[in-house]
């Protein structure tokens, strides 16, 4: 196709998930000389980012629009604080950074394009990631009118840009600035709740990853010789005040005390994994995460429920509920039918989950040190004692072993004599 | 009931599970009180023990055989591995070592018994914890013709010694001798997988453990300032060599390697919770464990499982075989129908489960720094590429997404819009 | 014990579930006979039954009071509709009938308990059944400081009466009429969503049941040999009318309606079943059991989910509530944590439950003809069709069946071949 | 693209599934245009056809070679009776009559299409349903390296025959015999385990189907008015022998027998459903099928297991078996690791189930009449019985009940009271 038979803007309006980097710069241009008008959507979901350059830059290459959304406040009280409610996670290690941003941004990407008349919304996502499909699912849920353009699932575009240079040497053609002439030799995506990294020389499994990749975190071994303490409040298994005696901190507010976990967390060396997953289209990769402030969060979370929520629907939650979520969140199925009842399902097992837990950081380790609870009083010291009767009849345990072993005692008798 | 009026053995032979402690002494002459000949059973499942001394005591106090019995072979190859296996877990955290080592034991015990004629078999624990519980169902599974003694739950034994006093006073109107005047303030179960420590002053769930408690592993602040790295090995997901370049370990034998295991993990540190667990019969408890080598093997054991096994069938066995395998073992049903099946079917999904794993471990942390499989090939560089093409045609991709959607297009017109 | 020894109701109030048989007449005698003042409580929950009659029985032999209260509304509508809600089933077979009656009557008992200052609770079930567990799980967590007499666990009571003729002596001896000289060879439990049938000749699971134990329905021989038709509407899950053409019936109350589905079943031989069930306590059991009504509910509310439920919706309620509820109700944990957590959700699936099922009953079948949904919109002729192409682009399933084959290529080539 | 164009056999050898019938005789003939040899597939699963006439038809229309495999004992073998053994099903109606009889023929049809050089392999399924996903990821798992051409999802093909005029014009035109002038209105699948019917007339979910659709079973209203008994024995799980004394009949091939099952259940009108079901690729879909022998089986194997399964392996195998079985198998997802790994398990699930049940049938329904074993014996008359007091000492129940409601009591004093 000849870009000169194209009437600009011909094709409507197109809101763009715009990074300000390489690839949606580039996006952005192309789209434009396919013959769409080009509206620039950047989400601040906390990670770091010159947005005002981001913004400068999306108008000079041809953006109508530029629309810049802080949305870290709903990111933590929408989607992370549901994850921490119900101990969210993929293959029993991946704590979903990636996955619970997803549904915040696109939301507001739905949003602005539906008040700006949008025909089109775009994205700079690979073809063979999990990002593609969690956007779009998202897209289509919250809006099955609006069109998508995924230009690296289109083959006049990917064939035309089969490698970073050839994005570079359009970038020059266009007049694109380009920041930084090298890129590291890895991706990342970076948020309130973490940073990940994967591809180039980490898609050798065996790979270790360089000291300076990790962003986030210090590294343990970097990290202070002196433990911190912190306390972290749970009021309906959300956290809802953090207290550090040892710097003054004392905090309530949803996204500053999330925001002060990071920082400790930081700083101790907390939250690094290194991990091959299963990417939903059936692709194993290989991913390193650092989730600072979640990872506290996560331990202190699931200590708090040990001493606080009754053990069957503890174990109701485990099993049905934690798994189930995780895998719809990395699939990219929070706006769903599933998706919906699931996140109707969770509050109702935290009423709960009240009360603190006691936190030492340390090298890369946080180590729960005591919990309490004022309201909770499912745990009963007297009948928990070795030492006192409490109340309960030693009899009774007979009975409960006697009867449990009916079962057994049938098999047993045939199966193993 | 006075014990002049009982015929010494009238009651017929019982087997004790005998530890050479104040609770089981006590329950081995009370038990002759009682006109039983009784035999004590000694099992070394690695704990720290002076087995000799324990067997001197025994016959001492009047046991008419003492059986000390080496199982720590048994234990690695058929419950510890298996747990590794599967990454059994109760409760997310717990890594289960009690529980494990149950089955083992009492599956002794009762050949034991068997072999010398005993019509009873007895135990020293509470009637308020699960080991009663564990114990017996084996008991009963494994030969239920036996009948079981639990003197902590006959009134007449546990009204007669309300409190360690008793147990005291006993001891020395008997001639039972006592090695330790004072107790610690707290109870610990001791084996080559792991320490438990619960009762005293830990049942405040606040309260942190004294430095002194832990004693397996050294303090995280006290390890060695330098990490040091293992590679672990798997052949279908049992581990068959560790290496450690480092202080020129490399081992095969299951349990020289396990131990080994235990002896890095215990220097750097690594494998303390402290936690507040439901137990089977209803009470929440609180418990602290180390679990040094069993750590490890989880954390490797997991991370090689993301290189080389199929999606679904990590996720069929994280959501149906390692739930229900870790509470069967809480509640003492390793030898029970459902335990029996698990068993079997633990071992098929372990097949591919080969490769090798490195770890670093440095101050309470194990950390993964790559990993490789030369026989497995789910893994594939070129197709998780997000450079190289590989074989993938972005086109699949859009339509595996809209496929998708067709449903929550339906949805969303309706529910979110 | 001497009775001659017992003042009268020096032990207390308490409050008895009677039937008015033969043996919760006896232990209303007896229970007084133990210094109790007996305080007689009789559910209306739909059996057939002369309750007047029970209620001067009652006071003819001893109690000082007696409460008769017809819960069959709250029973249709706080138990059964959330089982038909739910689908609720034990083995994959048996419909809970008499499960679901008991949180009913219990809470009723525990009510007048209260309002009487009764400071204990009775009933009649043996101590091998499920009854007994239900009835005082159900008392325990409704009020915790109420004490249960369970006399078949009392060894004074059932050594006095190890079999019905020393029931019967002991009527005879106290005045107790007898209705029936002879009882027939099984149990039943009767109430309006079904009866059971067990023990006496039915413990032999070879033995098919005379023609003439069966009593809520017409033996499918016997029934009509024209089909009926009937429509049964839902809203949001629940039942809301019933429409019979042949027979001039539209009701919409729950209680009418129930009844009304209990009519057509029976008179056409729906709704029996006979099978081998696992008891809670861990023994097998054999039971019959007619449910009339509530079989054509669930046929028509499951086949009206496949219309207007969402696949993933319906699939995690099939996998993640359904079995859960049904051994929760079985066990009687209604009133417990996790009971309160899955009655919360059940409705939370239902929303979308709205339509019409067209139902044929002929001789024993309930057959589905035709079902419709005025206000759901998941099912969609035109994108159902295979002869429509319907906004469907079979290039998308292309996409679909590649991507799905990624990880099966793999693995067959490694597996397979 | 010009059809005069195209050489002969260019495209390398096809090995077409061919049914006879005008869809795929007109693919054949298509794929012959297109410049593939056609070699012809003709899987006999037990459908009603005439197969040499298939056959001449094949060569006539220009197929080189023609199999046609009786593959019915296999697929009795290795998939029936494994969905017999973990009672499969999916959205708890549908016996995947359709999904049981595609891994068979698909294994078939690769193996031919490796011995006779074959590059590609096609079928004439729609793009809409789910058999082009079951074929195609069979295929895909048995043979990576051979091609798939799905003509359906060929815009070429599909625009060029919109409906079934063109199909018969296009016949008429190349010289393609046509048996049946019109076509029925609605589609149908048969094997010897099922027939489906959809599409069409059907397409309405509450049209209710004409009587003269349902082919395999005589409706109950013409079915017998005296009931017939059967007998059928198991062994591990598997139907072994039936045996009905009333016309003489007792056969233990596993063929004769499945094929008996049949006739009995179709001449009493045993096995009809009406439903509406999620398609894989998310669409509703409504379908009509008659399983008569898998009825019999299905009800009569789950009683058996009532009486011979221990408790807790029925719940497993009914949790964490049967609907990720169902799911899978309706999916096509029968050769994967988590198909091989379920088709592992579930005979390990099923070795006590050894039997007989006693089957009455009549007008559409079979009831069980009872049930026996001589083998197993989890079932204990004695230990069951409400009379005799059978090894079990109701105080046990006594202390069973206390300890469940340990957890009740907290709670219910909290939450309830």
């Amino acid at each position: 196709m000849s870009s000169a038979a194209v009437t600009p803007g011909s094709k409507g309006k197109v809101l763009l998930a715009y990074s300000g980097g390489l690839d949606t710069s580039c996006i952005l241009v192309w789209l434009i000389e396919q013959g769409y008008e080009v509206l620039a959507y950047l989400a601040n979901v906390g990670q770091e980012e010159d947005f005002e350059a981001a913004r400068e830059k999306a108008l000079k290459i041809g953006a109508t629009k530029v629309f810049i959304e802080d949305l870290r406040r709903e990111f933590v009280k929408e989607t992370i604080f549901p994850a921490v409610q119900c101990n969210a996670i993929y293959e029993n290690i991946y704590l979903l950074g990636t996955s619970v941003a997803r549904p915040i941004i696109a939301r507001k990407q739905m949003e602005i394009a539906k008040q700006e008349g949008c025909t089109h919304v775009s994205h700079g996502c690979t073809g063979k990631g999990n990002d593609q499909v969690r956007f779009e699912l998202a897209y289509h849920a919250l809006n099955p009118s609006i069109e998508v353009v995924a230009p690296w699932r289109i083959p006049e575009f990917y064939t035309r840009f089969p490698g970073r240079q050839h994005l570079l040497d359009y970038a020059e053609q266009k007049g694109i600035p380009v920041s930084q002439t090298r890129g590291k030799p890895w991706s990342t995506d970076e948020n309130l709740f973490h940073i990940s990294y994967e591809a180039g020389i980490l898609e050798d499994p065996n790979v270790t990853p360089p000291k300076d990749m990790w962003k986030l975190t210090v590294d343990p071994e970097d990290a202070p010789d002196t433990p911190e303490r912190i306390e972290i409040v749970f009021s309906g298994g959300n956290p809802s005040r953090v207290i550090n005696k040892g710097d003054g901190t004392d905090v309530t507010d949803p996204l500053d005390l999330f925001v002060y976990l990071n920082t400790v967390a930081r700083r101790n060396g907390v939250g690094r994994i290194d991990i091959v997953e299963n990417r939903f289209i059936g692709i194993k990769s290989r991913g390193c995460y650092e989730t600072p402030g979640g990872t506290l969060l996560r331990i202190a979370h699931m200590d708090l429920e040990g001493l606080v929520l009754d053990r069957e629907v503890r174990a109701y939650r485990d099993e049905h509920v934690t798994p189930v979520y995780g895998r719809l969140l990395y699939n990219g199925m929070f706006f769903s039918p599933e998706g919906d009842l699931l996140n109707k399902i969770i509050p109702l097992t935290q009423a709960s989950v009240n009360g603190t837990v006691r936190l030492k950081l340390y090298k890369g380790t946080a180590s729960v040190e005591g919990r309490w609870s004022d309201t909770e009083t499912l745990y009963d010291m007297d009948e928990s004692s070795m030492d006192v009767q409490g109340g309960f009849e030693p009899l009774d345990s007979q009975g409960f072993i006697k009867i449990q072993s009916i079962r057994l005692k049938k098999w047993g008798a045939k199966a193993l004599n």
